[in-house]
């Protein structure tokens, strides 16, 4: 805007009427939340940097989806029902029509869930920084969490892996891959879909669930240390779409973006082995991908297995933005 | 540290003990948070950016204070008692001691205030940038907002403004300052006291109340625009330090640091006439500093005077980020 301030960039973009549960939204020094009796709050919040968690070529809707979409997965990953955001956004400068393209993206997907912007900050810095809080609401006691997974349980995974790390791949000209694969693969990493439902789902199903963001084997790691066990992982049984297939054909290990790439917000969960047919059953019913890929076991590490008993060599661990090169 | 990463600095630096209010804190997908009955939860977020808000060679430890007394002061401007934090950290790369001094600063606030840290990102970036969201509990329907004062309220601030203003414009050499003056106005910067104890007493107290972060006269005028009404203000109760005076004696409008120098985290707030000799003995009693400057008037706009009724012009309108030059 021509004489753009501060004041003036909120208003424009960021205002919006108040939602469920907030006795007061943007415009004052905090925003208050009503939280209703019975219910935790559960908060998450994640920072995105351009050319660091998004391509600098990410269309700004693009950019506003995936902003609250990774959210959104660790609202997912304990079952919590989104409820609130609140949004920093550091920028270069003002750009008038990629705020109204960030906006229009990141309220498309807050309105499908029924997420209500509270309040934030802006700034200008030399670059593009987001930090997102999102803030669920899960019954008392109901939350999944990462240490509850048990000897015999078994693991499971929402959609498919590894198509947003062969996106990035295929970006930075390390394979090549022809259309539609390109362009499918690629939504996938600009628009990742948070397992909402099927986190609130799995609240009386799962013993314990993580979002993968850091890779499959870097998040279940997690979960396994949190819970003090170990897992068997079948690869043949990790879920790979066409289009990831119809890439990695000539790859020497065509098991490593699934593994080990990252950003694909699914869920991991494990679900005690008697709970199996009603967890399928619902899945099934309601057309959610899923895919049994191992079981938990009692020794500590994670042993991953091709189809013919072969054990495969995984000690990767996934995205860290501080790890030594 | 030497193979430092994502992990071991969270683990290092940012792993506490649980709090009060916390059913799971750092080390899942999300904290889980249990909201007393009969309270509303306040949030806040803000960014602080390395040289921006806050100038390049601040100590680490004041650092810390610094970003999370900004947050507090929002929840003091409520009303609200701080509960939580979560904390977004981008830094150009690991400091250990660096690191070190930020944790200490930033813990030894939140241990006075009872502060729990339940979450947050760290992420490498180009520019330090911190992005903190505080979370404070208030009585439903007790919070104070701006939008309360009414003709006849009388304004008052805490403290003593200007003092962060004129330690930035020393710094910048624009005005020079002997000892112990310069050391005081910037210890004023870098460490603001946020009136934490003065937002919760005030609840039942005043009308409406802000915090002054962009200048007394650009955030007294958010309180009059979301009131519907305006003010009167005479200059000479606007409370200047001792060190402040020393430092302005020479200067052609020696008001203009502390109307509109920002940074101060000072509350100003508005109280019913009736009301005024509760509050002065109150703050009396409890030593703390306050000052009355003026009252709301029902014509809209901002008039303030010189003791001798000469009218100042007053058009500054704070810092803004993103103000055209």
């Amino acid at each position: 805007m021509a004489a753009g301030s501060e004041f003036d960039l909120i208003r424009e973009f960021f205002t919006t009427p108040g939602g469920k549960g907030v006795a007061l939204g943007v415009g004052d020094d905090c925003a208050l939340l009503e939280i209703p009796a019975g219910m935790e709050l559960a908060v998450s919040m994640d920072t995105l940097l351009e050319g660091v968690h998004f391509p600098d070529d990410t269309a700004a809707a693009d950019v506003g989806v995936k902003a609250l979409a990774v959210g959104l997965s660790d609202l997912a990953a304990m079952g919590a029902e989104p409820a609130w955001a609140t949004l920093a956004l550091t920028l270069p400068g003002i750009d008038d029509s990629w705020l109204r393209g960030f906006s229009e993206g990141f309220f498309s997907l807050a309105r499908q869930y029924g997420v209500t912007l509270v309040g934030g900050d802006t700034t200008r810095g030399p670059l593009m920084t987001i930090t997102l809080q999102v803030h669920g609401l899960v019954p008392k006691g109901q939350a999944l969490r990462r240490d509850g997974a048990r000897c015999g349980d078994l693991i499971y995974v929402t959609g498919s892996l590894g198509d947003a790390a062969l996106a990035l791949q295929i970006l930075r000209g390390e394979i090549s891959a022809g259309q539609p694969h390109a362009t499918w693969l690629r939504r996938q990493l600009d628009r990742p879909v948070p397992r909402v439902m099927q986190g609130i789902a799995l609240r009386r199903l799962a013993s314990a669930a993580i979002d993968i963001s850091d890779g499959l084997l870097a998040d279940l790691r997690h979960l396994l240390r949190a819970s003090s066990v170990g897992a068997r992982l079948e690869l043949d049984f990790v879920p790979l779409s066409e289009h990831y297939l119809a890439c990695t054909g000539a790859l020497d290990d065509r098991y490593r973006p699934a593994l080990s790439g990252g950003d694909d917000y699914e869920l991991c969960f494990t679900v005690p082995a008697q709970k199996k047919g009603e967890l399928e059953q619902l899945f099934a019913q309601r057309n959610w991908p899923l895919s049994a890929i191992g079981s938990i076991e009692q020794v500590p590490g994670l042993r991953c297995f091709y189809p013919d008993g072969r054990h495969y060599h995984c000690d990767s661990e996934g995205f860290d933005h501080f790890a030594s090169p």
